[in-house]
């Protein structure tokens, strides 16, 4: 039989869970917001908790709160980064504005174990108040901010290492098929030779791009604005509280946060999360080209490009036998895809903030953090499963090139375009190659046709020879 | 101690667990795509199963699938329809392209559940084969589209009825507030009176709109492309199949769907899956702004509108004593920005389709079910918690509708715009009273002002006397 | 040397081109929005002008406007509908809230050339005033949206023409293609064979449901919202006003527009105008995936798949002789790139309503005025210059048929998926044709092997032969 | 009667209008591409014919091209830039792919002028060919991305321009208003007191972060492909010209522009100006963020906040005498939605390159250079007929705050969360002030009341008095 107790708050009464370490404002959220189903991420509630503390020892510091109750917060908090009580952080990701409930629901938590720490009984606020005590000195306003910062840092931190990695990987590609020559395309349509390699390595440095822009991005989110309280002012809170909790949460999170050096601008104003996320969008654009080119090289076996080889990773249908089917680099195309849906939200969410708040932070914060975890985790399985086991099929590659028209481009500076353009269509109609047709028309020797219609000295700009 | 079986595939050989219902396929995938970490919806995994069992029911009646096999896999889809063994659908919502991995994965489930029902042991595919017998006459390509259709067609209703009860919410709302005098607004500046019965009115009307919007979108879902198998030429179904399967399915699923015309079309193309998601959007940008205008009538208390009181649901802030937030209208316009977000990655997915088939559905379909799912949600809490109680402060309405200059309009007629210009420029600088003005200077008689300047005439179309 | 007229207005005087027909509200409006330098189209203007006259004599008939002055101003309007005056229609497309710029540039055009016809000079308001008699019973809020769905009708009829055109010439194409059989392929892998003319025929489906989707969505733009007045009470408006203003648009429109239920619901909602840009996203989808398609079928000559050709109609490249690209494909995409970045737009506009006026309309509607346009002008050259020139290379879509592996899915009903596994690794890895595999292993006979392997077959359900 | 000149191409022949200096493959894309009717940016153009001119005399210099046709061709470059032909430019900004279309008829506009030069009748390229002489060295593929960087450049020192000096207005405007106490909003829920000063510094700070931001993303446009050639291994380019036409475009456009480290990357991706989008639609977010509170605090001005007034710049309606709305905001907002429009075309774009090209950037240039544009014309009005003029109502603002029931936070460090909760709850029945009951209760003494509930006090972080 389950079993109940009653809290009481501004409006009312109400039912918790005897067991709950959370209370009322959270049992009333729960009722409130049954939206998605999930949870706050972990790294989330962790650095709300961290702020907690950092403002708990802050306040005790500066004599604002009694050395008892601050001790039995304090450790609480660290039961919880030691992660214990995870599963009474419950209240929807998506939820009234501004992360209320969620700060509530961590101020019950930790007010309840503290409670339990003093001896006393879970619900017995006068031990410990969520309100008064654990949450002194604060605003959801600025602690949930805050804290989304800490947990993007943190969480960034893992998709920098994947991207360095990937960069990595691609980088050893383009070393690997330094030499092999392949048709160049663009419109689809055959162009002029260039590397394998070439293009690996046009993809490493793309993507190096966005390690760079996404680092550069979250550097920004290392201003904080813990002590702005609730609108910004700083009511309720010291310049002292301030400057000590930053230090604490410096030396609890392990992040050079700062204080933001105008609260009002930092508590109202969410555009560095959009520029971050936008940095993601970015990454998502590039992430998903490189997974189209791949797609299209590797299609065939037969009636395809058929350039290079993906590792299989699973039996591609359940009805055609031995198809083996693109498919990481199809689900980075869809992380791509769910991260530029995300960014839009996150944008919509810039575009509605209100004077002193931005309340629909928390669908916000949802999405960054949904699009940071999806990438690192695809990003991860791609070079794994898929970039560092890719092979060339050299032969291939290279019989398309001697087949090709485009090599005919080599000749523009020696018999200009219009005559090229005239050698190009004969080309084309009779089904010879390039090299057979200059040579059937003397327009070259063969010694200069070897070297002006060399493959390998067309894919890169060389020192004219006067 | 956890303890495996070998399965092998296509690919070689691999360890699953040994309960597990899933096989070796599933177990790829698996390892090949923790991106997320979401779970298949529950009411996907069901319409997959719906159209396993539909279809054995007919390879058993046309005699391609022999009645003990047949008979073994019905009963194991039945023990799944009716709630067990929801735990072994374990592939993460972002896969592969196509879904081959949930189709997989519903594959083995069911085989590996038929096989213990003949006795065999799981993994012994000799007995019941995963893609001979279970996939027997499909591919992915049809059996996923199809059970998506069924899966959102059982999903909308929900959010039909959630919608058909907002709707009268309003609608009573409506006449509960029809004589509520107060300013409309446009630019957010006043304009001219308004009934605040007729702004719900409008409200109860744009949510019908949407009702029928969403309605007829999801009516062109019934098209479904069982018995296209690979690319919608049928290879390996025969139209009695098809016929029969179809036939199945609607008795089990209990939707009228039909076979689609034309299956190559209905296999490469997804636009009726992005017009649906696109009638949701619709339905998110109306509960927006719907919220917004409410978030702006409770502004205040004491430095807002403070028109209508929203009912207090939980306390406001963890700083601010006494203060109460619009916040079930705010998790309104937070999942109106996830549901727009979404609608766009359903976008970017619609135009990746290539050749026979969209490979990238699994993510359009992860969020064209969030968004109907968070949709329902919300609906109905906002409908509960917040419609229903909404209060109106009518002196306050009538009040600012008294002082306000906008009401002078109604003298156009009377004495031209250009007149009543530089009639409203004496009212605003000398901060007097409409009525007051009019009566100082004689600008009509008292009688007349009565029944020109009454606020309630001002609300409607009347027929003009003459 | 250019000379003025001084006019004056609510806010003070301000110096008018002296030969201007617009006047003091219009040169405001141009000195405060210099924003985008694009003027509002042709049939924005004319649709104003309609309504505008069709007010004319409503008042006229219900004798609030005299008939000396509803002369004028019906003559005025006549002459601007046959095509005169367009030049004096001067306010930005992106300007202040709600089109009151574009309305007043209107009222003045009409007031002074009417002002004209009576004899009088341009500017003496006292014989026309732009808003005490053209814009009689009338405000921007109910004009403006009114001839927004006007001009919206009209305009849909060239994009619904043009669409037949498309969908027919798919057709065509789908019958001429009927017999190319060709690799139909998922995931951009070989699959099993498909008809070139069953894509062209699913091209052609998509395209007749996109026809429908707009026709649907554009005929819930009948209802119009004129008689609103400023917020949707009809304020200064009576009914017979309303009925005779109606009745006499239909008449000038040619649309059988009809008035809105709820005036106050059709003077804030715009969703029925977001819904229509949607249906043209959809349209814009599917025609980038139908665009791709058919330049991954051309890509090439040596180098691609080269399936079809599609005519050149210009060189492709400055540098590349011979080279010729898939332009009228490219510009398909690139204009389903803006629609869709058009209907952005338009949504953030509809989702930020307020009250009883959406203001932002004028951007939203310089969007799905472009959308339609680009639509119809580039669906027209498609067709044209692409669609109806392509011609198939049958003997290299035969070719990649008979070296494919997929067919060899057409055995699994014989020799089950697993058995049909193995074969097919053989024949990947022996590089051999399969019905040379299928015969050498003696699997079927060489008469099975030619039913069961013809092509042909492969591409459509079939009856069952029990 | 207009007359004709034929010329031919590749693909045949066609009338060319005699007096055009464009040629046949302007003119078929003229033909081939009736798109939008918008012809391209001038900057673009110029730019455009900036490069030429560089790689003009890089040629001329390594003695690829003969002087005279060199001179001629430079002279022509230089009567372009100095404003002549400009109407020659006259295809579509969207055309077919990578602005092949574009670079031809500069091309051609510039071979006809020089051929005329040297005393030659237009089309007779064998005096000058567009192709051979004027394109020497280069290919579409890097003329165009290398002109857009510069276009660009150029454009956004005018946007930077227009941000600094709103930057400076709001900042001039947070001095002005820094004494005017006012009532902070959180969630349009009255919070506590803020200063408006601090409310437009806060907007003054976040517009410099979006000029930092935007400057940042710019800095990265520089980084040019020049010598790329046709897929970036500079193909019929040496490295000297490379350097030699990077040097010459410096002195040129005055932009210190560098050619990219990898001319195969930087040919494929563009990603570079995907982010400048970004930063663009930050802005946007931003700048409507700000509009959105103008208009609130303006709104009004008897049924609203009314705490700030608007300077008026127009009549505000057609109907409502006297009315003035927010129009300088409004169009801020929709210029807003049509940079975060464009901004999703742009990014659709960036991810559909495929191999060596994105041949869909004419549509991304045409949306990125329209952002900018209408950014810095809104930016500019904004500044000067809103943001300068902007007066606050102080008293009105100083008695909502007196009125407030907000201001008791600063009573919970002294008499807790749950004890202020009460009190509030007593103001709000009762209809009092918060320090009426404060001194009826006697919870503070007047002195105490004076110091503690100072909305001044209440605006800024104090050190604490210990």
């Amino acid at each position: 039989m389950e079993q109940y107790r009653i809290e009481h708050d501004l409006l009312g009464e109400k039912k918790v869970p005897i067991d709950a370490y959370y209370g009322i404002q959270t049992q009333r959220a729960l009722e409130n917001f049954p939206i998605t189903g999930y949870r706050p991420h972990k790294e989330l509630i962790l650095a709300m908790v961290m702020v907690k503390k950092a403002a708990a020892l802050a306040n005790m510091q500066l004599g604002k709160l009694d050395k008892k109750r601050a001790d039995a917060i304090i450790r609480a908090t660290d039961e919880i980064l030691s992660g214990q009580f995870l599963d009474q952080f419950v209240v929807d990701v998506i939820q009234g504005g501004a992360g209320t409930s969620l700060n509530m629901n961590v101020n019950e938590v930790i007010a309840n174990r503290a409670i339990e720490i003093l001896g006393g009984k879970k619900g017995d606020y006068t031990l410990i108040s969520p309100n008064s005590h654990v949450n002194m000195s604060q605003s959801t306003n600025d602690v949930f901010p805050t804290a989304v910062r800490v947990a993007i840092l943190k969480l960034v931190k893992s998709l920098l290492a994947e991207l360095e990695h990937l960069h990595e990987a691609l980088l050893k590609k383009s070393e690997e098929f330094d030499d092999v020559i392949k048709m160049g395309r663009t419109h689809l349509q055959d162009a002029v030779p260039i590397r394998l390699g070439q293009e690996f390595g046009a993809y490493a440095r793309v993507i190096n791009r966005d390690l760079l822009r996404i680092k550069a991005a979250s550097e920004a989110l290392k201003e904080v604005n813990i002590g702005a309280t609730a609108v910004g002012t700083g009511l309720n809170a010291q310049i002292e509280y301030i400057e000590s909790t930053i230090e604490n949460l410096r030396k609890i999170s392990g992040f050079q946060v700062y204080s933001a050096e105008d609260l009002v601008d930092a508590t109202q104003n969410v555009d560095t999360l959009a520029a971050f996320s936008g940095s993601l969008k970015i990454l998502g654009l590039n992430l998903s080209k490189i997974a189209n080119d791949l797609r299209l090289m590797a299609s065939g076996p037969r009636a395809g490009l058929h350039e290079i080889n993906l590792p299989p990773v699973q039996p591609g249908s359940s009805i055609m036998p031995g198809k083996v089917n693109p498919v990481m680099a199809e689900v980075v195309n869809q992380v791509a895809f769910q991260v530029m849906g995300n960014d839009h939200t996150v944008a919509l969410v810039a575009q509605a903030g209100q004077f002193e708040l931005n309340v629909m932070e928390p669908v916000m914060v949802f999405n960054i953090i949904q699009s940071i975890e999806i990438l690192t985790n695809v990003i991860k399985v791609f070079r794994e499963k898929c970039i560092m086991g890719i092979t060339a099929n050299r032969e291939r590659c290279q019989d398309m090139v001697n087949r090709s028209v485009g090599i005919i481009t080599a000749l523009v500076p020696h018999i200009g375009y219009e005559g090229a353009s005239k050698l190009a269509k004969e080309v084309i109609i009779s089904g010879k190659s390039v090299p057979e047709i200059i040579l059937e028309k003397s327009i070259l020797t063969p010694e200069e046709t070897k070297v002006i219609l060399s493959p390998q000295n067309m894919t890169q700009p060389i020192y004219s020879h006067r």
